[in-house]
């Protein structure tokens, strides 16, 4: 077994897998098979191109509910010099959609003609009258929808590699078809792996991994045309990873073996495909997802089937996904259109590094603001699910390029409509717990509110470059005790903002339940006993924290762990929580989220700062109206440690 | 009932409807479901927001395998100082994902530790080693994911009205969440009505409709997260009709019924809801799909269902859903998110008219030619499936506007993504059958061909106007015998183009199977007993026609059916097919498609006309690649009539 995975280029391993699945006649349809034409078919891809058995109409077909005529009969008809045509030997009544007999060759609408009885009286049966009075003459052919007229048979009707959507449906069934024939649907199993996994729902204990991987792997196969099976996790014992192998291979024509494909001691994909068949690719340079396997496993029949070992990371799970499973699946299922989402030009917010000799797929989110598109780079960690949530988009970093400096040009694959990122709201700034209270209502005005928590400084430097729709900022000036007016006209003094009250919040002291080191002022902190956990340089927390650092006259060097940063108030708290550190200074609601204690010790004035620019374009109205909503308010007063009366009323 | 139905503008419509559901306590979710959390949730909708139970990770992890330590332990370790940790009291292996021991707070990765047995020799069991040597200081919480480095319990994870995607499930779980509340999903009856409706398969006869709005529909709703139930065709009877209808009444959450919605003899909807309930609109004003009925039906325990009376023409039908069923199953669903494609800005190529009373929705097809993104308005027939399927999208014009001019700018709702847009190829011109093989071999190559058929002048004034990647021709110039070159002179003098041979075909005279009027050449048009059916000015059959109608002397007043003019040589056969004229100049392979006979005449050049901007753009190049392909030329060669000698070669 190789202790040391080795990346080759993503081009390469594709281009070894390609070559493997050609010479195990594997690259291309897997079967075909012949389904009822029904809403079932929706989403089925077609595996041959299908033409019209007859046509539509398939008959002359009346358009109006009338009657039908020889256009000629009716030439001398005029307003003055009606013409009458006996029923049945010069006209009949037919409705909609009914064939015209064959001596006829128009229709008069209903509401154009007058019927009669046999004393040229308006008849009181007027779809069986003893004839038809009519004042204006007919061309040929009006009011029918000739045979034909929607498909002829023998043309074309749709072309082999097409996803059936509903609409499709209809016009194969128009042009004649019973059945489809359609790509047979790959079954895919899913091989859960590692004794550290349990499953959902499961007591929780520390080193415990709740297995999720095999979920949004079976949800992105199914999604992706294919059929996933979940298998039962497997510990990581070798043989017992074999039989279950061998026993997926039986039945499926793809597995996806997860995790183990790296190479540490517990894994164990290596040696499992080196075992049942062979290993093409050991380690792609991809970022996240580098220690991905690519093989492939002989059954018992001597057919080989493809394996891919995919890395635990969830992040990684995910895009090995799309990186390797979806385009297989196209692939077998003779998929013609795009499957992927659109792309859009973005300028990145801020300056990245990626490693020079992988293809690098960077999360980001994406948002307009003046005009411009912009993609913020999302956290890099192949375990942040939840960045993947958030990403409205994948920019890649193609392998030799060391980084992008902030405002570089990139493309960015969205994984959400453009129509959506036009109604993206940008905050960038501080966090504040109100914002994702703001996110969730947000939703109801057809707003979609993205914060990058950056601290209150970022976030005015954001509104300097144009970067954001707004700011969230609680910045005390230690001279006045005036917050955000100085730091405004120092970092924005071109750009024209109005700054809006949003809420009081208490900051104090987050401890651990029982608050056990007695902690009761910022003095405590030149404890040696006592560990802090701080904010990072620029938050409006850190310039309160060393303004009244600086009143009581206690040096920085003197706290333990005051180098130790943290971007958000609840990371602050979950220090604390986890005992990493005994105190951090944030606010009520963070402690109070993660069950702590809280020392209270100043009020401050978090607001909303907002170019004059963005206020006019009406994006942020639904803040404003929901600053005065109810409901709104009311969820977040359920929220301790918070003063609204200053919610929505312009400061400045 | 009301035998003439009365159209009331879309908002009014939509508006009565609403307060009616509002009355109904039916404006909102239907239900909330509990499901568990597995692959099956993808597509639910979240009745309520998520918020965080757990942190991810739930602990502090190692993010490497390598040895736990403390990093104050490490601070004076350089490469000529190493540090040496005892096994166990000041270090312990860990691999990725491990949680960390209480005293720990960073880990070392195994590379870089030097694993030591007891005689200070380097160990063969490296992850239990008697000591490590380590000759780096590491900083606290180096290749750790501290707890809650992901999500922070209590954070919001997801808000109400996401609809789950595959990621989504993962951050979900890893949030500690077992089971999902999602909106309850609305079921929907579908009740085709109609005495002339046979179901799929049947032997047809004239006047027979195939029974297909129901899949459509069915489809369209299990699309919109809604579930579907399609009921058996009912014949035209008013208490069958009640019946079917009390009795879907029971069961589900609204029904749809197919067609009889408008006030034709045969049309019983409004009766039957105003029997089992009240009507609240009978015609809406919009085009195609005019004749909706939007009411209330009363359920046995007195409860109130919405039903729709969905107009009958498929095209009518499919809009319908978009336009009232799409938006309720949203409403009830509690979906938040965009379901609707993205809409991009183009010029349409040519004049329509519109009613001005109507919201009139016009199909087009849609391409990027010149930079420039163009919709050509596809026909507006509501009984012409095919093209809503190849539409690209749908531009509404509103009420109150007449028309638009070709040119105008309108805004296109996309049924396809604008990648594929891109891709696509914007044939106008002259049609040829070798189109469709063409369009079906380009989609191997990421093409679409788009072919809208105007015949050859228009196709010529097409690429004038920039508006067509290329233009099928056949003309004949009469003075020199030579194909299209004249005519590109006169029409395109200021555009430079290439001419590239495609096809040499027969053209002759498309006549009933037998040849029953023993038809010979153009001179027996003038026989009063034979009927004609001609192609429209401009196209290339035409001018044919007229130039060889002219040599022989004969005036066009005399042949029958002169003035009958259609678009395409599939459309004159099919003419031929039904008796409606007894013979058409067209192409061999039209005839052979409707399996007619043939009267061969003359053989003519179909050629491509390409600007030479297109020709660089490379867009083209697969069609040129396809002219020299085996498999290509082998399907066209299957078809009759047809010379490939001159295929892709360059002729001017």
């Amino acid at each position: 077994m190789s202790i040391y995975l080795h990346d080759i280029p993503l081009s390469e391993a594709k281009s070894r897998f390609q070559h493997e699945l050609e010479n195990a006649g594997l690259y291309g349809l897997l079967g075909i098979e012949e389904i009822p034409l029904n809403e079932n078919a929706v989403g089925r891809v077609l595996a041959e191109s299908v033409w019209a058995r007859i046509s539509s109409p398939h008959y002359h077909a009346s358009a109006m509910d009338g009657f039908a005529i020889r256009a000629e009969n009716s030439k001398d008809a005029s307003l003055s010099t009606p013409v009458l045509l006996r029923f049945e030997e010069q006209t009949i009544y037919v409705d909609t959609g009914d064939p015209l007999p064959g001596w006829a060759n128009a229709v008069i609408p209903i509401e154009n003609v007058e019927p009669l009885d046999e004393y040229g009286k308006i008849s009181d049966q007027p779809r069986q009258p003893y004839a038809i009075r009519i004042r204006a003459a007919v061309t040929p052919w009006s009011h029918v929808r000739p045979m034909g007229e929607d498909i002829v048979a023998t043309e074309l009707v749709m072309p082999a590699g097409q996803t059936l959507r509903p609409i499709d449906l209809g016009a194969l069934a128009a042009s004649g078809q019973t059945s489809l024939k359609v790509a047979q649907v790959p079954r895919v199993a899913i091989l859960p792996t590692g004794t550290e996994l349990v499953a959902i729902g499961s007591d929780l204990k520390a080193g415990d991994i709740i297995e999720f991987n095999s979920i949004v792997l079976a949800a992105q196969v199914n999604q992706w045309g294919g059929n996933a099976d979940r298998f039962p996790i497997a510990k990581d014992k070798f043989d017992a990873i074999c039989d279950r192998v061998e026993e997926a291979a039986r039945d499926y024509d793809l597995i996806l073996i997860n995790a183990g494909s790296s190479a540490g001691a517990e894994d164990f994909s290596f040696g499992v495909i080196e075992k049942l068949g062979k290993v093409l690719v050991h380690g792609v340079a991809v970022r996240p997802g580098h220690p991905v396997i690519l093989g492939m496993i002989a059954r018992k029949d001597k057919k080989l089937i493809p394996i891919i070992g995919i890395p635990g990371y969830p992040v990684s799970a995910a895009l090995t996904g799309e990186i390797f499973v979806q385009p297989l699946l196209s692939l077998w299922l003779g998929r013609k259109d795009q499957l992927q989402g659109e792309t859009v030009s973005a300028k990145i917010t801020r300056k990245v590094n990626s490693p020079q000799g992988d293809d690098d797929f960077m999360r980001v989110a994406v948002g307009r603001v003046n005009g411009q598109v912009l993609a913020a780079p999302l956290a890099r960690g192949a375990g942040m699910i939840n960045t993947l949530v958030h990403a409205d988009g994948i920019v890649l970093i193609p392998r030799g390029i060391q980084g992008l400096e902030a405002g570089s040009d990139v493309e960015v694959r969205l994984y959400r409509s453009q129509k959506e990122i036009e109604h993206t709201i940008f905050a960038i700034g501080s966090h504040d717990l109100t914002l994702d209270i703001l996110a969730q209502f947000l939703t109801h005005y057809s707003r979609r509110l993205v914060s990058v928590n950056v601290g209150s400084q970022g976030g005015l430097i954001a509104l300097k470059r144009g970067e954001a729709h707004f700011a969230g900022s609680h910045l005390l000036d230690p001279e006045t005790g005036v917050y955000n007016k100085s730091y405004i006209q120092t970092y924005l003094p071109d750009c024209p903002v109005s700054v809006f009250g949003w809420v009081g919040r208490e900051q104090g002291l987050i401890v651990a339940r029982g608050n056990p080191k007695n902690i009761k002022s910022l003095k405590d902190l030149e404890h040696p006993d006592i560990s802090y956990v701080n904010r990072q340089r620029g938050s409006g927390t850190r310039v309160l924290l060393d303004y009244q650092l600086g009143k009581l006259g206690i040096s920085d060097e003197k706290i333990t762990g005051y180098t130790e940063e943290e971007f958000t108030h609840l990371a602050v708290a979950a220090a604390v929580k986890s005992g990493r550190a005994d105190c951090g200074l944030g606010i009520t609601a963070a402690a109070n989220a993660l069950d702590l204690d809280f020392v209270p010790l100043y009020v401050e004035m978090y607001q909303l700062v907002i170019p004059n620019s963005i206020l006019e374009s009406h994006l942020l109205d639904p803040i404003f109206e929901l600053s005065q909503d109810n409901a709104f308010r009311k969820a977040i007063s359920k929220l301790p440690g918070y003063d609204l009366s200053q919610m929505g009323l312009r400061i400045d």
